[in-house]
């Protein structure tokens, strides 16, 4: 990796930095986020500009220029990467490091007084907009909104806004129409007393208009914004997307329908000025809700007294609680990524030996059996094939450079995942194709167990995730071990592998309460910095648990795995388990081998099932 | 309990919200709360202003009285008493109910445009002063300071503000001398580069100077303020206590010092007009230091841009991690306090079937035991002492109305604690005195499991308390159990029974994280309605553990009982223990014979330790 040479880049943002043509004054900062104008976590390559102007292309960090510097926040996950991928124009500020400034510190140490620091007002949230201006006001300087994205008007070869063709989604998949998410989510906002709900978050637009699209990698979204009134829907979109009679015919645009679901299209560019109208009309009382994530333009636009803004939109909230036809969609696809599953790691086992496998050939065989699948649409993420030492590497993506080859000698841990058409999976395994040391298999059993604890806990409705979290740690801590991230994440259906607002994690508390029909991953680890990671992740649905007393009524709570591929006992010291420890295993795999034996078997696919009866042998402790 | 009729009383506080003598411009809302101006959790007698308006006396509550109306925001707790407690001048707003209308919105609601709406700027927080005053604002309205307390000019027999003489605590309990404090301070202080840092919590000040008080009962503290510069130290302190040539001595008031350790003492009331000197004085970038908590009052006085305010002071975190010397006076109050308790528990065993013993006479009875005890100061809460239904009030105290007689028949809760000048106590013992019943047993012993799962954790240093919570759930969980408090709170060292900034609660996050020297309650529970109460509480300290790997190097802690009070083995289910479990109790039983038994011993109480030795019986598990 040689690092991109900026210095003209640089020079050009500067100017435009002051040209008239772009910012009313000149600006003495400009600030270059990661994020698109829906703060995705993945974003579609006209949206890299950070990683244009900078060469750092990982997944989180912000940049800012001013006249005589230009500097790079990002967090411990990439101060490698990021050192390695920009040249010395660029200082690299790191996050979480006692010594390093915040951004808006930095900033009054580096600027002349009464200085103007530009950014996108489409890119910056509203609830990050406001800590920064109010950090620079108080030093004397003003955070501006520049309607032109500078960096837009310098990357010439910047490629076009995706606008792929859309996938509709029947009720088979979905359980509920649109018209129906309409109806519920405009009885939410009589509730709170809203007239207007905007819909900013691209997987919200999606599940709501039972849509799909691939504009952005691994999440099956497409861009676009809605609003939807009490009798009114806005919809902004670009391209010939609602040309095709399918999607006509699923909106229902050109049926006679009462007047309330009659969808107005517009141009994916209109959602300020449409916003703006929207605002102007406003009576007295009348509240437009907003997620307090959503950009500051959009934000700015509704006057302050009539916004009503929460950390979980109602769509939010309504998409994590999966109805019976989308539990039933992500049960399917979990079998048939646990039938490619079996296929790799049976294809594995005899190819390792020979010492020809690499972390790339194994991601891509993995993505190989997975795409021979029913419905099978793209990953979910990029795959993290690591073996070795990389496998301590949390975030790791293989490679040329860093490609290791996968051996007898070394633990491999593969997370990968697939979008299907009726629903994603999110899964990890750690392997061994050799014979694995006992501080090895020590380290496997804590995590394991850290993994049962958390999937057999049985909680009183109304838990929220991160009361869980230490269940999952317990083991490994009482013989001072831990990992350094957090338990698990909600999971979409056929939609981002990563969603709020559930999850189980000692960093939130602002999550909220579990329920039946959420689902989250279960994912404790255990790194050993240069020597190995271990990780088991299962895709959990959160289900009724049966407990004698109920909590008087309330209401008891626990986990179904969706996900079905055996865990290596190779890897488990069945001596470090309790009896009940030990059931759940094998009670596990009795399920793994019905379950997804039948569908290798259906399938024809026989070896792969050989494999699985192999793995999946009751463990036996002794007492 | 009939209600106290405060017809007269409203009319007269009326007449005052519009006398010029006490405020500039009539007020049309008076907001009286719960607390003093020094946001303690005890108040003393003098500082119970809203109870004298309203009549209501629980620990928390909010009065409001406007022209028209009287209303009192309270929760859950005090429901019943506060409506038994209050006339029908009264409307009681019960908070958490889904209707109950905020303190903000209520006043909106009832006040006329333009509004003034007052309140006593040295009771309310800093805080609360912010949300109240910008709600109302944006309503039209004025939140005021008034500066003379209204409910004191009508309340003719308002008793006086305690001034009790003070008592000092030499080396050997504190372990620190209060120079080396302020010196530790000052360096706190130039780390965050602020020059003065105002005391205003009073066991703060206690610590602080090594002093304490009885002004305010169960809390050993005095009414005092402090003002630390990086030269100077003032202390606010009322009466002839600074007399006392003890005193004086102590504190070095008459010795040749360098100038930055001479204390100069003012009057209390003072502490307003000399901090505005203080701010009057300061330069640019001279920041100062207060709780965000400390009063509107104080807080107003230090100009914005000097303020600099934090949830938990230096001095609240200093004070929670104990040091040798206050560790080994917690050690021995807790063994003083055991053997009180077995002293009592052996008493109530031969009383308890003659029908005589009420809740009143067995808490008499256990401050009786406690006040033959070395160092014995006072109580440091008031004991709840409950048998069969009253157990299931949580906060329940008993009193001539619901005093019930223990009996063999019933489960009984004594929670207790004691000030000695060596340390503080807190301790739950649940017991029976005839044949607990099997699902007693079983909910018991649930709750133990929860008290041995929290107090035998092992966890990495830099763990926050409320990570460890649900641990103590978890087996009650198992069978659709819970209870609805924390698990627990930080413990002072002859100062406040519940102190900041550690605990172990699910309700909390901002918690500071747990290291070694903090003292924390254990003490989880279970409550049947109308039936019985549970709850198995020690005071344990946090100490380093010793691990097979210690993360890496990070360190590992665990908790150290300092409660030794046999536990009821009674009523414990052995067979729903796990064997480390069963060791558990009975390595903690065999600490309490050897440790607490030498002391009865020592003590010549011979039938006591009989007592202890038959209830400390190893439990025997059948495999």
């Amino acid at each position: 990796m040689s690092p991109k040479i900026t210095t003209e880049l640089l020079k050009q943002l500067r100017q435009v930095m002051k040209n008239p043509k772009y910012v009313q004054e000149p600006v003495q900062a400009y600030i270059v986020p990661s994020g698109d104008a829906h703060q995705s976590e993945y974003i579609a390559p006209c949206d890299c500009r950070r990683a244009f102007i900078s060469g750092f292309d990982g997944s989180a960090g912000t940049a800012i220029v001013t006249e005589q510097h230009a500097a790079m926040w990002t967090d411990g996950r990439y101060f490698l990467q990021a050192a390695h991928q920009m040249d010395n124009n660029w200082t690299l500020m790191k996050m979480g490091l006692k010594d390093t400034p915040t951004q808006e510190d930095w900033l009054v140490s580096v600027l002349p007084e009464g200085s103007k620091v530009g950014v996108d007002p489409f890119i910056i949230p509203a609830d990050q907009w406001k800590r920064m201006s109010k950090a620079l006001r108080s030093a004397g300087h003003d955070l501006v909104p520049v309607k032109e994205n500078l960096i837009d008007t310098i990357w010439t070869d910047c490629p076009q806004r995706p606008c792929k063709p859309l996938i509709m989604l029947d009720l088979s998949y979905t359980g509920v129409s649109w018209r129906d998410k309409i109806t519920a989510l405009r009885s939410k906002m009589a509730e709170r007393k809203v007239m207007w709900f905007v819909v900013t978050a691209l997987d919200e637009v999606a599940w709501l208009f039972n849509l799909r699209g691939s504009d952005v990698e691994y999440n099956p979204v497409f861009f676009a914004y809605a609003v939807i009134g009490m009798n009114t829907i806005r919809l902004f979109i670009d391209g010939d997307r609602m040309m095709d009679p399918a999607v006509r015919e699923h909106l229902q645009l050109d049926s006679t329908l009462e007047p309330e679901f009659k969808i107005q299209v517009m141009p994916y560019g209109s959602i300020l000025s449409e916003l703006q109208a929207v605002a102007a009309g406003l009576s007295p009382k009348e509240r437009v809700w907003l997620s307090d994530k959503a950009s500051y333009a959009l934000t700015e636009a509704i006057p302050k007294a009539y916004r009503y803004l929460t950390p979980y939109t109602p769509i939010c909230i309504a998409k994590a609680v999966k109805n019976a036809s989308e539990t039933e969609g992500m049960r399917r696809a979990h079998i048939k990524d646990a039938v490619a599953l079996c296929e790799l790691f049976n294809w594995l086992e005899k190819e390792v030996p020979k010492g020809t496998v690499t972390e790339i050939i194994a991601a891509d065989k993995a993505e190989e059996f997975r795409s021979q699948q029913k419905d099978f649409v793209e990953l979910s993420f990029a795959t993290i094939s690591s073996t070795g030492p990389n496998g301590a590497i949390i975030h790791y993506k293989p490679v040329p450079e860093t490609n290791r080859t996968l051996s007898v000698n070394e633990i491999y841990l593969l997370d990968s995942g697939a979008q299907y058409k009726d629903g994603t999976t999110d899964v990890t395994r750690t392997m061994h194709f050799g014979t694995p040391s006992a501080y090895e298999k020590e380290c496997f059993t804590y995590v394991l167990k850290g993994h049962i604890a958390v999937s057999a806990a049985i909680f009183p409705n109304g838990t929220k995730g991160h009361l869980l979290d230490s269940f999952a740690r317990s083991a490994l801590w009482d013989c001072g071990l831990d990992y350094l991230h957090g338990t698990g994440h909600g999971v979409g259906s056929f939609l981002n592998v990563h969603e709020g607002p559930c999850g189980i994690s000692y960093k939130t508390f602002a999550d909220e309460p579990l329920e039946a029909g959420m689902i989250v991953s279960d994912e404790p680890g255990y790194y050993e910095d240069g020597s190995f990671g271990i990780r088991i992740e299962n895709v959990v649905l959160v289900i009724p648990a049966e407990t004698k007393y109920n909590f008087k009524n309330r209401g008891s709570l626990t986990f179904e795995p969706l996900t079905l591929v055996p865990i290596q006992t190779k890897m488990i010291d069945v001596n470090l388990l309790t009896q009940k420890e030990c059931n759940w295993v094998n009670d596990y795999h009795q399920k793994c081998r019905e379950v997804v034996g039948a569908e290798l078997e259906r399938q024809g696919r026989h070896e792969a099932l050989r494999w699985l009866i192999r793995e999946t042998e009751p463990l036996v402790r002794v007492q």
